[in-house]
């Protein structure tokens, strides 16, 4: 049994590449191989039980059972969603260098006229927007901009569709770091931009997609001391997996049946996955969920990866979709994704802009907020029990990645019926989203409110 | 000792005038005393000691470690932030009413960069914008909502200036009831406004302000059957008094000597300064921080009725600030925060247009989003420190009210250099606010973002 003290050594970690296998501690500035330039992923080399080498250096029952002790602890890094499970981390030297903004600990929430809609009994969901900058990536990025704090970094960097942004400057101004932020030039939401300059970032707009942003900060990163900060940074996807450890302790450690997540840049799919097979291996569950991933039909690398090649050469797209969180049309993470898939026995599916829009508004009919990528996993659950994928009896759980304060205008438009506006849209959105209702102004008078009501009301009984 | 099960009765409340003291057990519809039409509070008859009568149904040692232990509990009421303290709250006849979006919970973080700034050496910010729908509001919400369902109403409604009525509606919508939302015309912030459209809120815009609004609702109710949820509504109060429960909690229960809370409605700080004062009868804490109440010089009632009555009497004003949530110039719990203020030492401060930008951007740096109206805070606290009503050895916790993206347009206009046009504050906020830093817009190349991180460099050596 390992020494359950915060101060102790926990096993340590290597860095291997996803494509050739080799192992390495020096993952260079860009967190690709040195050999095959593939992504790496990190190892525990210390838990591996089946090389007949050594005993993994815990049992599942006594982390569970610590784990939910630190929940009473007042220290920052117990209070922390991610770090209360530290031991399924790399290993920091000292609680002293992390810097945490007390991320997960997200809440799960039963969405009943959700399930009602689209024919599953038992579905919820884990609302990962409820993060301290109002998304997942905080989870990974309490670990990263740690480790770049760790590693003496003035500077830290990311291209960005804008929840990463917002997340690196938040973190990196936590830690009294600089930070740089590339992002497709008007293509993010006006929220997610005030956050990175609220939190003192420099922000670049560039006049280019996100894909093209990825690909210049590259560039940035192999001739400045800057940080990286994206999801090829090995060291999110790790805090990332802390989402499905706690998802699993909420659920008592009874895997559910399905789990589903949207798909943009496939790190966060990734991370669940990982997280999902290393709990298997721990003994910490003794079945698997399937993990699928959902994207908008605008941007659907994935899907077509899979559907044209089998998971075996990447498909890249030109992306369009109106959720702005996935407007992903090159993701880095795709074979990590794609392992994922094969490995936990998930499936794929794609969605419509005007069903992105119905499951949206579906999800805040249950008092639940989300921005538009999050709403896929609701429009995709859809497709997969029509398709039969999943089928009514089966345990669902949606991972909801963003607030819906992320994406006010989005909302704006739809209730003000300004989203679509060419003419099959217009019509696939008259018979799937009942749900518009625009403000309505008023005279300031007890009258006019009354009688509103009363036409409501008679609405409703007809 | 109390049995401390969860469906166990805890001790009976009752309804108490502020104005005249008439005990009730019959609010109204408009949470009004029917003798002198002033407000109602709710006061524990059972937890009196002083009277002789009985002794407190409980010890604050044993509630502390029950509150503790609940920490560890994935019971939904357990894993609320505010029903984990429901001995202190109104009884609910069984957890199955209770509405929760797993509210509270909210993190203490420290500000070292703002405390350098002000000139303390203690100074923590209690972040309650981290609640599901961004704002304080939820944590009132859970307790008042819970009871609109409990007997009976299918409708609820409020006025507000976006804050309330997020909440309002994403509560209402969890609970399938429906809500009716009164807001100023232009006067919201669009993710406020997204909201309640999102959780299916009827929204109505009245040309008129805030109290305008107020005062319609009052009307509507007096003639529907509509539930009130603005903050008069005592069990609201109840809710919000959670916050500074949970916040001595995380201080195990040492009080600081100064907390200070944004002026709006003054709900807030009624509620906070109930719990103290309750907390303090129930020895839970041996010594009252100071709660002192900061407005903006646009919207400062209270400052006036404390300059200008001694508190007495209320002096409205037409309010005009860009903190919205807190543009308010009648104050419903005005004579609630008089007497907070009096029973705790605490003050009133008033702060510019200016110098609730400049706090905003310094919480921001601190890597801590917030929306202008908790960035009062800041800024008044950098005034009583220049007054010496705060000494610079004192410990200060800060009351952030709500999160950075309810109100994304504030900070981009800043950043922008449009929030400040004429002349005389353009020259205070170049003084005051050297954090202005707008998003720089580029041709996609590296070389044109390297060059920009080297004049930042170059800059921030000069």
């Amino acid at each position: 049994m390992m020494n359950l003290t915060a101060s102790e050594p926990v096993e340590l970690s290597e860095l291997r590449c996803i494509g050739c296998g080799l192992r390495t501690n020096n993952p260079g500035h860009k967190f690709r191989c040195s050999a095959c330039a593939d992504l790496l992923e990190i190892v525990y080399p210390g838990w591996d039980t089946t090389d007949g080498q050594r005993a993994a250096p815990f049992t599942a029952a006594a982390l569970k059972a610590l784990w939910r002790t630190r929940r009473k602890s007042f220290v920052p890094m117990d209070q922390s969603g991610v770090w209360r499970f530290r031991e399924l981390l790399p290993h920091f030297a000292s609680g002293e260098k992390i810097i945490t903004l007390r991320e997960g600990n997200t809440p799960l929430y039963e969405l009943p006229s959700c399930a009602r809609a689209v024919g599953v009994e038992y579905l919820v969901a884990k609302h990962q927007g409820m993060n301290p900058t109002g998304s997942f990536k905080d989870t990974g990025m309490t670990v990263a901009a740690s480790m770049a704090r760790q590693e003496g970094f003035r500077w830290v960097g990311c291209a960005s569709t804008g929840n990463t942004s917002a997340s690196v400057a938040a973190y990196a101004a936590r830690a009294q770091m600089r930070s740089l932020v590339l992002i497709p030039q008007g293509k993010v939401s006006w929220g997610k931009l005030s956050q990175s300059l609220d939190y003192g970032a420099i922000t670049v707009e560039l006049k280019t997609d996100f894909d093209g942003c990825s690909r210049i900060l590259d560039e940035v990163v192999d001739r400045m001391p800057v940080y990286l900060l994206n999801s090829v940074n090995p060291y999110r996807i790790e805090g990332q997996k802390t989402a499905a450890i706690e998802l699993l302790e909420q659920l008592d450690w009874q895997p559910p049946d399905h789990i589903i997540v949207p798909g943009g840049n496939l790190g966060n799919s990734s991370a669940l996955g990982k997280a999902l097979l290393e709990l298997g291996k721990l003994h910490f569950i003794t079945r698997l969920p399937k993990v699928s991933i959902v994207q908008a039909e605008g941007a659907n690398p994935l899907v077509r990866t899979m559907r044209e090649t089998g998971g075996r050469k990447l498909v890249s797209v030109r992306a369009e979709t109106a959720a702005s969180a996935i407007r992903i049309g090159s993701p880095a993470s795709w074979k990590k994704a794609v392992r994922v898939l094969e490995q936990t026995g998930g499936t794929v599916a794609e969605v419509s802009e005007v069903e992105i829009a119905w499951a949206k508004a579906q999800i805040g009919a249950d008092g639940v907020g989300c921005e538009p990528a999050s709403a896929v996993t609701l429009a995709g659950l859809k497709r997969l029990v029509q398709g039969g994928f999943v089928k009514p009896g089966e345990s669902v759980v949606l991972i909801l990645t963003g607030h819906l304060l992320k994406d006010p205008d989005f909302t704006l438009k739809f209730h003000r019926g300004e989203l679509f506006r060419d003419t099959e849209q217009r019509k696939e959105a008259e018979i799937l989203v009942p749900h518009e209702r625009a403000p309505i102004t008023l005279e300031a008078s007890a009258d006019a409110v009354i009688s509103v009501l009363k036409q409501v009301e008679e609405g409703s009984e007809a």
